[in-house]
């Protein structure tokens, strides 16, 4: 069994442990947390210990997957438990990448660890796919798309506009703009022509939503690029309607082959995701897996998953393998 | 650069030979083939040798692409070539696999050089997303579907039926299985539920077009298991209207997850291709630079495309796919 730790509890942690469940070579052995300990309850029951205690757990942990945020916990906690743990994270500014890769991989291999970075599904399957296409149609040019989903950020910043109470923001993809890519036109999209923005917003009494609807279509980086509609709803109505976080997304490569070029071909990926975190935390555990085999044949520094055999997701043998899947 | 040998000369070597083009760190050297080398022009303008004389030539190949068949040919080739360079192949033959994996595997670790087996799209990327597909979702179900595309093989043996001067057999994945399976609904599908195949026959004069009709949707194992419609045209209609190799499908696969198994996820993956053999020789030509690469750090033995980081296809340094792709 390869015993599991959780660095952080929140949305990712749980789906960590959900996914878990779904993989019997594998057990989540205990969780680490700021909190007071007494006050987390796991969903799968395993141990929870304060977080400055980790190092005398040692031998409970094959892998520590890091389930804290990419603004300001992953930058330091990576590399911190890289030094002393093999460790995956989510980690997903993607301009940041480059420079917390080089962090991790100091710390890993410092440590004799492995550690895997930006797992999940972009960065993580959708950055497989652009590379993948990339590669294989080299005369070509890859898209890709967000949505239908939730994005958290940009819900989070209609709730600071003044008069808001609460937000769920939808990034939705253009249906024409996907159709003109898919045609292998290989067509330049500016940001408005690729995602639409809609907006649920619960005002305060008595707001002006006049202003407010202004003041969320020209929030400069968030919204002013895009075509955005806002609609006014109750609190009970966005509870009841819009609880989910469901996300998803489409990555498409086209390209050319051929002596005089006469023939275009298309790649396509999607992801359609009822819950955005439990399926981030499906890949981050699958990745988990391969972090453990690699610990174990010897192999330290940091990987993403460009470097990673996809053999090693699995926990079948390669025979079993090329014998049910190839 | 990259010294690229082909052994063969059909659609995959010349697709290989135009993909090459557009790679610039690859070049085509040579071509061995068994009919006489002077009746042979290369697409790429590379030298033409007799296939028994390749030993004399090793200086000229860093990688050798097998363009051969998977019925005959490659079985033999494969691992007799391994001995002594690096070799890529598209053997597809689904359940030989195994066999050809470790004669390949044995003929290449006695030659100290990497063979990389069945490389194209299924076997291959299909293949690829079939596993990443299995390891993220593990409570879920993967289905794979072909076309719209031409069935070689099938119009093979539409051929070989009496009366029958040339044929070209489509197969089309059915929409409405497409739809359940994307549902989540984890269908169990038949054989006929998931594909019908149309026929375009061109009969000889005064052949009997319902004795032609019958012996085609009754064959065994090619058509019996279907439903399957047939057009009788002219020559002319089937030069005119039928002289593409289109081919394509879509690997799907859903899943469940979270504490009551309570989320839906659907990933797609899906091919839309103008050319079936030439997309196959740009995943070869990928694969190609992988096998150099991994011979240049001295690996050896068989591989397939679940063996391989991904960052092995691409001319890019880690630092690059990092910054640019992940």
């Amino acid at each position: 069994m390869i015993k599991i730790g959780l660095y952080g509890y929140g949305n990712i942690a749980r789906g960590v442990e959900c996914a878990v469940k779904q993989n019997s070579d594998m057990v989540v052995t205990c969780v680490f947390t700021r909190r007071d300990p007494s006050t987390v309850t796991t969903i799968s029951g395993a141990a929870v210990y304060k977080a400055d205690s980790i190092l005398s757990h040692k031998d409970e942990i094959d892998v520590l997957i890091m389930c804290g945020g990419s603004a300001t916990d992953l930058p330091e906690q990576t590399p911190a438990m890289a030094k002393h743990f093999n460790v995956v994270d989510s980690f997903d500014t993607h301009k940041n990448i480059p420079m917390h890769f080089e962090n991790v991989d100091k710390a890993a291999r410092e440590g004799g660890n492995v550690g895997v970075i930006s797992v999940g599904w972009d960065p993580g399957m959708f950055s497989l796919n652009r590379l993948y296409g990339s590669c294989i149609l080299t005369d070509g040019a890859d898209y890709t798309f967000w949505g239908k989903g939730v994005s958290q950020g940009h819900s989070d910043a209609i709730r600071r506009v003044e008069g808001v109470l609460d937000a769920r923001q939808y990034t939705i993809p253009v249906e024409e703009a996907l159709d003109a890519v898919r045609s292998g036109s290989q067509p330049q999209l500016t940001t408005r022509q690729k995602h639409t923005r809609e907006c649920f917003v619960v005002a305060k009494e008595g707001a002006d939503l006049a202003r407010i609807e202004k003041d969320i279509v020209t929030m400069k980086n968030y919204f002013d690029e895009y075509d955005t509609t806002v609609h006014f709803i109750s609190q009970e109505e966005l509870d009841r309607d819009h609880k989910g976080i469901p996300h998803g997304g489409f990555v498409i490569r086209t390209g050319k082959t051929g002596a005089n070029l006469e023939h275009n071909h298309v790649i396509e990926y999607s992801l359609k995701l009822d819950s955005n975190p439990e399926f981030t935390s499906c890949v981050i555990t699958a990745y988990a897996r391969a972090a453990y085999r690699m610990a174990q044949e010897g192999m330290s520094g940091c990987k993403t998953v460009f470097d990673i055999p996809p053999a090693y997701l699995s926990s079948k043998s390669g025979e079993e393998l090329r014998k049910e899947m190839l």
